[in-house]
């Protein structure tokens, strides 16, 4: 049935909250059983899914949707394979809600604790790629959360598809259904009045382009996570290890170009420059990445080297490429590092390459992002990586979460005081 | 030197962080140096401090302000005493900056951890009491924030004078004097553009009534601390010890009924409410406490029993009374309770008591608050008794941080991870 009014998605805000208190306090047996039947379903009953995802598909191929696009809409029996494992993989994660955070007896006889709860409702608004769906759904209902949903207008038939795959292993378990709320009307008005419906949702997690993230952030009533934009650096310091250095950036830039820890821009220590940026830009061209050189940079690699015909623009620092593209810039020093990052990075991802123990002090100490790295790359910023698990996104916001958001980051905590009569004096 | 338009208060602001980077490094004998100067200059400089109050006081009186609020605008040398002890007090906590949360070395042999680092900036908006202004500022100094505070009108004359208190004892310790801002101007229009600085501001705290809190809340773009009210239930259950239940309600209404965490609705048993009723009113009323009844318990007290002869109106129910007023209703069962406290509660302190463990449990895990306790006043709900120290205020929002927030609340952390030239596969 679809949602028409802002009265209609009001209700599924209803629902999902009365959900919410019954998921608060479900076993950690429940849920997994529940992941588990959905994990099953995912990989026996792919043919419904299948068959709406063709239909978008088609649908989006006629109204001239660009092929990254398409591709990230396309769900194939393989994919949903792979959707089917990562949902057993949260089934096998532990369970973050009920966790005792500290305990302590206070001189009255007063026992006071922190006990991790779930947030209640999360929303999400997501883009194209329909395996959000699930993901957003496992991680919501392994932390004690019920979920809104609200994906892409292309996806709304794989989704709506996805949607009964999900009630389905809610059911199996005996949980309600309710645990999970798909708006499944295109209307922009109503993707406005779920921003506003701080009553029910208690965090929006928006995940798709920078600007979709920025409008939740701007327009959301509730928090929301701030992040999944990444402008990050990569300083190689005067006592770099270079050929170490040449393959982190590579790896940094090339390895997937597209997400949100990627490299963007390069800085080299001018001592080093005229021996490292040549060994550096030789691995990243070599793998068809276009460099955006500052002057100095330019003048070290020539005129003529392959894929650095391009002087850096102002614009170039500070901008996410998201593509095999890296701006590159000599610096004099740590410091004049160090305020490139304060001026222009995002407050992601930022690492140095050195062999000197007090400039990656400095570097880790001085430099404000939700992850720091000496003589790593990167792109290892990921939830997965971390020992999380799993994510629902990237914070680069600091309040509640920085960096990888996992299970335990969709959960709050209460004070729980248990005393024998004690009044206060 | 008067911050007269929006370029100056943003240059307040880019002060503050400036300073914030500094204060980031402090070491914590540096920032316990400064704060045991402020102690001592609070005792010993009192008399410009006290001369700029007796003029705000004076103003404050010819222009008819209420009593009440006039004595929370007085400053006093007793008052500024213990000031200076709590800023001593702030000084004897443990440091939180720096703190490695966990750490763990992944089988690739890279060393994860999160480390706590101070937010940045935290910005306060206060009214009459100007005793805030050195609170806050020791809680952000001691957490490594620089501050912006906007204190009360009223109080500017007093303010001026307790922040020049504040940079000597900055300077005296060699720390940057602007780490602390004063926004000395009580244009409202500069309120407006303080909450939306969110490039400046980290945090913003407000402190004062639920006018200021919702205002802020509703209109500041950073993350704000939502809190400070309070509609905090007592339910006493049928396996109550009576007596117990007598005094802890008498403690959580009478002892400062002014404050948030004291007692609003006393929801009582039906099945003990003809024993424990009149035992519990009887201590309430003698402490001059007015009941709103609902009709079951006006009958059990009889229409003519002192102080309860209004019967409770729909509003009285979710009403915080911050007086010697408490609304009073006969319940069927803990359910009813539960559904009374989840329909009208504000998300803050709510207790139960009882003898019966299953209630209990019941009562802690399906309640909903930021502090939910068992036979124990609700007016612990405090930093200081909760082995925090000290708190820059009690948050009702389940973002961050849940009820009071010390110093480790006014911190984020980061992730460091250190590898010895590691790639992602």
């Amino acid at each position: 049935m679809t949602t028409k009014t802002v009265q209609d998605l009001h209700a599924l805000g209803m629902a999902a909250q009365k959900a919410s208190r019954e998921l608060a306090r479900l076993s950690t047996d429940d849920k997994n059983r529940v992941l588990l039947n959905l994990s099953n379903l995912l990989r026996t009953e792919q043919a419904e899914v299948l068959a709406a995802n063709e239909q978008d598909y088609a649908e989006a191929k006629a109204d001239g949707m660009e092929e990254s696009y398409l591709d990230r809409l396309l769900l194939t029996s393989e994919r949903l394979n792979g959707t089917a494992d990562e949902v057993q993989r949260v089934a096998e994660l532990p369970d973050p809600v009920g966790e005792v955070i500290e305990t302590s007896t206070l001189p009255n006889g007063l026992i006071t604790s922190r006990r991790r709860v779930p947030l209640g409702v999360v929303g999400s608004i997501y883009e194209s790629r329909p395996n959000v769906t699930v993901d957003i759904f496992g991680l919501c209902l392994k932390s004690g959360n019920a979920c809104l949903l609200r994906g892409g207008k292309e996806t709304i038939r794989s989704n709506t598809a996805l949607v009964a795959l999900l009630r389905r292993a809610l059911a199996a378990a005996g949980v309600t259904e309710d645990a999970v709320q798909y708006l499944d009307n295109p209307d922009r008005a109503l993707v406005d009045a779920m921003l506003r419906m701080d009553q029910f949702i208690d965090l929006l997690v928006p995940r798709g382009g920078a600007g979709l993230v920025r409008f939740v952030a701007e327009n959301a009533t509730m928090p929301a996570v701030t992040g999944g934009v990444g402008v990050c650096h990569t300083y190689v310091d005067r006592n770099a290890n270079l050929e170490m250095a040449a393959e982190i950036v590579h790896n940094a830039k090339v390895r997937r170009p597209s997400i949100c820890n990627a490299l963007d821009t390069l800085l080299v220590h001018s001592e080093v420059a005229a021996e490292g940026l040549p060994l550096i830009a030789k691995e990243l061209t070599g793998s068809g990445v276009e460099l955006h050189c500052d002057n100095r940079a330019l003048s070290i690699l020539g005129p003529d080297a392959p894929g650095t015909s391009l002087p850096a623009q102002e614009d170039d620092w500070g901008k996410e490429f998201l593509a095999l593209i890296a701006a590159v810039k000599v610096v004099d020093s740590l410091d004049d590092a160090l305020e490139h990052i304060e001026t222009y990075g995002s407050g992601h991802s930022e690492a140095i390459i050195t062999e000197d123990e007090s400039a990656a002090t400095r570097f880790l100490d001085e430099v404000d992002a939700a992850a720091v790295y000496v003589n790593a790359s990167t792109q290892f910023t990921d939830g997965g990586q971390f020992g999380l698990g799993a994510e629902v996104g990237i914070s680069t916001q600091k309040f509640h979460a920085r960096g990888p958001m996992g299970l335990k980051e969709l959960t709050t905590y209460k004070w729980v005081i248990v005393g024998k009569g004690q009044t206060r004096p």
